[in-house]
């Protein structure tokens, strides 16, 4: 399978079904998925954790391999939790991603990383929003 | 869309745009993305801090909304990383779960939550491997 | 030592010697450090990843040396931050824990695990502060 | 109070004394004090999110006050953990900064940020010590 083939179900499923074959249903609670998320993000950070920002844009052949090891495993908890909460992921993700949209219009952050209520003063300010 | 309709693919293509209308590839490089991960997971996480493992399996509907919207972010932010280091998604999740299902062999780890090395000291104990 | 003969000073002295040693100054910056203390929480987290909350409360001895390097982790770049950031700990603790003290007075939370919105609201309502 | 006139078990002792008023010991598990602590580490995170490592080393006065505020609540979260499990947070730390001492010797490492292993190797290599 590659990216542009595979559904979030197709994933949803194949998770679904690996956890319910090991009757793991019992540990994969939303409380236990959420400190997993964590912990499996923080082991993705410690291969950046000593470099500068623009060293861990260039990174070798076998840390990318470990890297790419870590995402999977925030992805599959991801997927593990969506199953749990019984979420659609496509709709939360396309939901806030239009909810990014209006917070951040391309026009005013362009270039920037300003947080959303320097913005949000920018509004208030002149009336208009843009 | 919905996740049944949707591929890996589609999202990844989304978030590619938001964030190259934005000029914002210079911050989405892949140490900051690893630290937004670890802070959307963070986020995700306090929705059930004080909660018992048990308790944390029945919420309400409003805290439902807002615990979508954090997987959202991880799951948008885990995008943008799959796009910052040109990794495929799928053939990465899938790469691990198989890893997973040799460390974790269903009629082995079936309704208990061992780590891999407790399984790992039964097959060299006996010679086989189950 | 022990803790009721060493101050918070000693600790931070001996962590301002370490990294000068080693001529790490360069990599304790405020972000890199930010970013370890994470990573050591996530690999404290890891000890209690499948436990019920009671169960987390009873910890055979070998587990409880690996919790307690995690935290000493915690407490060591914690330090470390202290030191780049020339902050005394002990007063921004202080001065933290008296705000916890005003937010969530114990004769209103006692027992409940109820975030500061909750009280808030309770002060709000019929206007005294207690 | 302030750092060089303040033991650990001051703090440890305040810390008891709030968690006690407020009959608190039973949210202050082992399990959700490391996701606490976990949790506080993002919120400091979170102010370095978007900047460069040497950005983050020259930071304004109110910005320090809030990410003062963040260590203080880690800090606040490691005293009770140390209580909960009954640790000297003195020892525990000494004893890990020996272990980084004995791991990374000056000599060795100065200036550079390579892990433990890298050094281990050195060591095998020739059979000495250093």
């Amino acid at each position: 399978m590659s990216d542009d083939r595979t559904t979030l179900q197709d994933l949803k499923e194949k998770m679904a079904q690996f956890v319910h074959e090991r009757d793991w249903e019992q540990f994969h609670t939303p409380k236990n998925l959420s400190m997993s998320i964590a912990i499996e993000a923080a082991e993705l950070m410690e291969h950046f954790q000593w470099l500068t920002v623009e060293a861990s844009k260039t990174l070798p052949l076998d840390a990318l391999s470990d890297i790419g090891e870590e995402l999977a495993d925030i992805v599959i908890y991801s997927l593990s939790l969506a199953n749990a909460l019984q979420l659609d992921l496509t709709d939360t993700v396309l939901a806030k991603m239009a909810k990014n949209i209006r917070k951040y219009p391309s026009e005013k952050v362009r270039g920037k990383s300003h947080k959303y209520t320097h913005y949000l003063q920018d509004r208030e300010s002149d009336g208009t929003e843009r």
